[in-house]
């Protein structure tokens, strides 16, 4: 089987690859270790951590409390550079700040103050649960009903189920843009026209779209979105989240965390909070500035590469992974549990097998592949296109396939850690 | 009247200063410049920059998502040192998460939600703007009535206007332990002695306390607590902010954002938001790695210096500032905008003069000399005692003076910056 597609034919495709330059912006110091993991934490940028280096020593060391104010806005900077990047949105419509988490909160928060009399959220059943378990207890707090939409876990949401369920007692539509899971890709610009003939707003989170696939925030006429920064933005474990306002809606909406750093002219520090009239009005508190400032030579990468550039190239190593796994690892139990449809996919791919989670960790520990196990029997592969080579993807599906084979798995654990 | 207290006098208590090698642990790059705003961004602690950058290489760069098992519960083991270091509170109790704003917005929530037969929520009208923004929300959201009491900008809340405020009607007190701007230090025992005697959480906001002062969480009987890790904690720009939450408290209280680290085992990632058992369920959604991870050389020399011998060394600094700004600064027009007893102040001295703004811009200008300006006319001196020495504050002093009796600071503008 394995003459199907010979390692030779991974290798001449590194060749004729655009990025294929671009892996030296990265920090890859065991070449043996193969990372198919960068959607959930992205790797080391190569010019971080002199970057990091100098903010500490030169902006806090000696700049003291004086480097403030260059500070201060930075996560509107990086929001403004990861808009014409990546989002397809306006200067202006995005900023770094908090957890994805806490900006999902916020806009949705905002989004069910301004529909009073509506009373239903929709989300995808399968949707990553911190967005589940947030809109749960808003639902809870404002008295709306949550309704959860069913939804195949290879496939993802259909659009009949969607369309079946808007109407107008909708407030809040919430979808990722590409499902954690299964990888499966929205049309976004299909769901903002369903949902605005009901006068719903639609909550995007884009933590699995941001850096992989091009995002059109503008052009699709999407409302409010959030999404990660250290997934295949690569800005470092923990990096703060974004958030996105349409321009439009800024002046209207108004978020329910009511900090000093969405006051108006915040320094007078007057007796009462007055929203910003603008973005910043989506803004709580102080910014983790170490963390923040990861995101700048991230995104330099992002932008020298081209998101046009990352997806193409990802496509191609998604059907890599989708021919090689038909090829080799479907005789061993494994299922192909994302759409077929390249287009139809984000930038990973799922597989299921009765023993995802113990081929999981002997992948990892016996064949150096990194890649990582979802509940309930996937495995995630992920070929982040900035820094994974075809050849890493041959080599890869060549190891699983030997795990798969001689089944050493069967001698790990099959308990759950506290992180799987 | 510069002889009264002679420069040589300042460098004997340097001398006899038990804390005075610590300064070493900090980078101190520019002795010329004499920094008294460590109130508002602590130092850079002279390990920081080593172990961040072993962080950046080897956890993330080389570890990659592998490092998580170590990282996901940094907040924890940070918060368990910074309750036995500075605190006085139990292990379990405090974590490093979020914002001092979003850590507030989530324990006011909490305190509100599990007090619903009561109207009221108290603050000190000169509140730090944050707090009362947060609140202020948080009561309009809720049907609530926040009443600001009234509170002498120089000497803090009386006593007696808060127990005159309190009744049954009252469900949520929030006050800063140490005033923001005249650094008065409340008596957090008296305090929630008298809000438990009418069944009133308190919230505590020790931002200007942690660090400066010696807290006794437990001792003291507080319910609830947040504040800052880069004022006198040196946890670098932004650092994420703490929590406490009294032990026997975390079963029953909830926080409105239900993000998935506060969920029972999170990566099961099940259907329904159920809140952990103990002090994870205030938890929301990933932290800022880098930016918890600088919290932590700073909280080693915290607890080598020792709390108490921190506090007695500030009662000093704080002590000579005072007694240089009557001799030398009140014929300038300066008063003293501070409680006089040092055992009533925190770790700041706050002076009032009608051009206090353009004083503080000539004084780190002309004079090397960095406090900040509060409004309305207030300029804060802080010595951190850490890394500030006695011949510091008589050096800034005398600078002070000469600023005041050259006035050119009236060169100046007087319009407020962004950042003032």
């Amino acid at each position: 089987m394995r003459d199907d597609f010979p390692r030779y034919l991974a290798k001449e495709l590194d060749v004729a690859d655009p990025l294929a330059e671009l892996r030296d912006r990265f920090v890859i110091n065991d070449d043996d270790l193969i990372y198919l993991d960068g959607n959930s934490l992205g790797r080391l940028p190569a010019a971080t951590p002199d970057f990091l280096a100098r903010l500490v020593r030169d902006g806090w060391g000696t700049g003291l409390v004086r480097s403030w104010p260059t500070w201060i806005d930075w996560g509107r900077r990086l929001g403004d550079q990861l808009a014409r990047h990546a989002l397809g949105a306006r200067p202006g419509e995005v900023v770094i700040s908090d957890s994805t988490s806490v900006n999902l909160y916020k806009l949705a928060g905002a989004a069910l103050d301004a529909t009073p009399d509506r009373g239903t959220i929709l989300v995808d059943a399968e949707e990553f649960p911190t967005d589940r378990y947030i809109l749960q207890g808003l639902a809870e707090q404002r008295g709306r009903i949550l309704r959860r939409l069913p939804s195949d876990l290879d496939q993802g949401l259909r659009p009949d189920t969607l369309r079946a369920a808007l109407d107008s007692d909708v407030a809040l539509v919430v979808l990722s843009a590409v499902s954690y899971r299964s990888g499966a890709l929205l049309d976004m610009a299909a769901v903002n026209a369903a949902a605005r003939e009901v006068g719903a707003y639609v909550l995007w989170d884009l933590s699995h779209a941001v850096g992989a696939v091009p995002v059109q925030l503008t052009a699709s006429g999407a409302d409010l979105a959030v999404g990660c920064t250290y997934k295949y933005l690569n800005g470092g474990p923990g990096a703060p989240a974004f958030l996105y306002v349409r321009e439009e809606l800024q002046a209207t909406l108004r978020q329910p965390i009511w900090g000093w750093f969405g006051q108006r002219d915040q320094f007078q520090m007057r007796s009462d909070y007055e929203p910003a009239g603008d973005l910043d009005r989506f803004l709580v508190g102080t910014p983790p500035i170490l963390s923040v400032a990861a995101v700048e030579p991230a995104l330099a990468v992002l932008a020298e590469a081209g998101i046009e550039r990352i997806r193409q190239k990802g496509l191609r190593l998604g059907e890599l992974i989708v021919e090689l796994a038909d090829a080799w690892l479907a005789p061993h139990g494994f299922s192909l549990a994302s759409p077929r449809d390249p287009h139809r996919r984000g930038g990973h791919v799922s597989l299921s097998h009765p023993e995802a989670l113990r081929i999981s960790r002997a992948l990892a520990a016996e064949a150096r592949v990194v890649g990582d196990f979802r509940v309930p029997d996937r495995l995630r592969l992920c070929a982040a296109p900035l820094y994974t080579r075809f050849v890493d993807v041959w080599d890869a599906m060549d190891r699983l396939r030997d795990v798969a084979e001689q089944r050493s798995y069967l001698r790990l654990p099959a308990t759950p850690s506290r992180l799987t």
